[in-house]
């Protein structure tokens, strides 16, 4: 019974993931992720008193998504191969980068217009990607880990988010190869 | 008469303009327009409809504030001198940027979440930035300024983005700083 229930949420959060991707967190309503996970409103309901918990529970689950990847990443063997890695996944999403944004970014942006739990929360997925930027920087010996990994996130966000106004991925193919480049050279 | 109308229409604009960026687009509603502007319900109906009214007179009204700052910037004698006029300005706005985010990055981000009209208007704010950096680069002599254009925007969107993120203007001072070392050696 547990685990019909542990499913039945995990759906409704992967529906209401692909929806908020889709038209951001504001527009979305508990009905259209009723209707997109192809449930009762009252379903939605029960598992999300509020949108403000619908919020955390997007922010726990894309946490969980990044880890995943970041553990993928590891098992490259040298810190400037997963660097790479990361860039490379931002290259092959290109097109949902165009066309949706970054999830994180998005989300964030959207969350931290209002500053409380949610906006502290979805802090924690950025907080992620920039300490394991960090860590990799470290290990390639560099002192200046911090601003490394800094201007690396800071590349490919911005990247994305121009690919997403001017609906053009080509963007995002030129920023990832100047930052292959320029990792080549650290 | 037409100067009174003008007026209060530009003052709703403004309005519109700050409740928006405080609290986003979508979480905006003309009567939070109205409560902010101090005039009648009715006034906001009267110049705006719809909300998609409103989106366009703010990226308007973005354009017309930015094209300002661009004529200023223009003034300095060197293209070098133009770009890093962009640069610190973004660096002075890092307080703001950490509250509320960019002005433009901010608004793109939420209209692009349903393609129409109004994403493909908010991209010219984008494209507007981009074409003066471009010509900055090629007045430097640089037979690639349109990815070192692109490469400046990504960069201080994404610090913005961050830094409104994590709630650090530092990150902006960081950026900021990396990015007129880079440009001091172009």
């Amino acid at each position: 019974m547990q685990n019909v229930k542990h499913s039945k949420r995990d759906r409704l959060v992967q529906a209401a993931l692909a929806v908020t991707y889709q038209q951001g967190f504001q527009a979305t309503t508990l009905a259209d992720i009723a209707q997109h996970a192809e449930v009762p409103l009252g379903n939605v309901y029960y598992y999300f008193r509020t949108k403000e918990d619908l919020g955390q529970s997007l922010i726990e689950s894309l946490l969980g998504r990044y880890q995943t990847l970041l553990q993928e990443w590891n098992m490259d063997p040298s810190p400037k191969m997963r660097i790479q890695a990361l860039i490379d996944h931002v290259a092959q999403e290109r097109f949902s980068l165009q066309d949706h944004g970054c999830p994180i970014g998005s989300l964030c942006t959207e969350l931290n217009k209002k500053r409380g739990p949610l906006s502290d929360s979805a802090a924690q997925l950025f907080q992620l990607l920039l300490t394991w930027l960090e860590n990799q920087f470290k290990a390639m010996g560099k002192p200046n880990e911090g601003h490394l990994a800094l201007q690396t996130l800071s590349s490919l966000q911005g990247a994305s988010l121009l690919a997403h106004s001017l609906h053009n991925p080509q963007l995002i193919e030129i920023q990832t190869e100047a930052l292959s480049q320029w990792l080549e050279t650290l």
